[in-house]
């Protein structure tokens, strides 16, 4: 299967949301209702985005996606690639796009001289978390994350 | 205690730095080398700085400080203001001075259309854990964090 990983454009917009409203579903997490759809692409291609999409492609079908952007380690002082979300979509998972997506984001960060990179996956996850183990990352145990909901 | 919330500027350095070591050490967490600390230095106060930093000062003293960057939530469709760090010198502490950083944060997160505030804190750290939690964060125990080390 000939796959194209590429920075996402304006065009894939309607396919990414399709993607995202999958993701949602797959994760049994509230998908983002028709405004929030609006608000992310309005963002996404906006001057200054707040973050950036890589999307995987085959013949003009969008098979997979990730979002990521960067944060910022103090005590290494370096930036941090965090990746917010990949999916790959359900009938094309086991063909190493996910493999792919990943060596494209650790070529970007390294360009971007980034000293890590992030994400957090559901517990239940398993073969995401088998995945994540089997390229050399690990869980922050010793550590807990907190959210404030502010509206 | 008079005690004022600020922005960092760079006449702060010297200051932040030391703190910073102090941090380090109440964590037990290696702290930054000499090239990290001047790297940071140089970041903070550069023009298109990756992060932004809170201080509490009295008298000229910095008792405290926040290093914080905005995130985004896809799903939410709106920024996630992203709290780094978040020190009070030891000395300083049940004075309020956190409480003052933090709600001086939450103005700074609604003015910037912020939907969340979220942070990590190590499990140990009852005392900030407790904070947290009377402030109305919850802790992310259905999610685990993951993070690949590139340098």
């Amino acid at each position: 299967m000939k796959v194209t990983i590429r920075k996402a454009d304006k065009s894939d917009s309607s396919e990414i949301i399709r993607l995202i409203k999958e993701l949602a579903e797959f994760e049994k997490l509230e998908p983002p209702d028709k405004l929030a759809c609006r608000r992310l692409i309005k963002d996404a291609f906006s001057i200054n985005p707040p973050f950036e999409i890589l999307v995987a492609e085959n013949y003009q079908n969008i098979l997979a996606y990730a979002f990521y952007f960067y944060t910022y380690s103090t005590f290494r002082a370096r930036k941090t690639l965090y990746l917010e979300d990949i999916y790959v979509s359900n009938l094309y998972r086991s063909h190493g796009i996910g493999q792919r997506i990943f060596k494209q984001l650790i070529r970007i960060a390294k360009k971007n001289r980034c000293s890590r990179m992030e994400w957090c996956v559901l517990n239940w996850n398993k073969n995401a978390i088998k995945f994540y183990e089997k390229i050399g990352a690990n869980p922050l145990d010793e550590w807990t994350y907190y959210r404030l909901v502010l509206d």
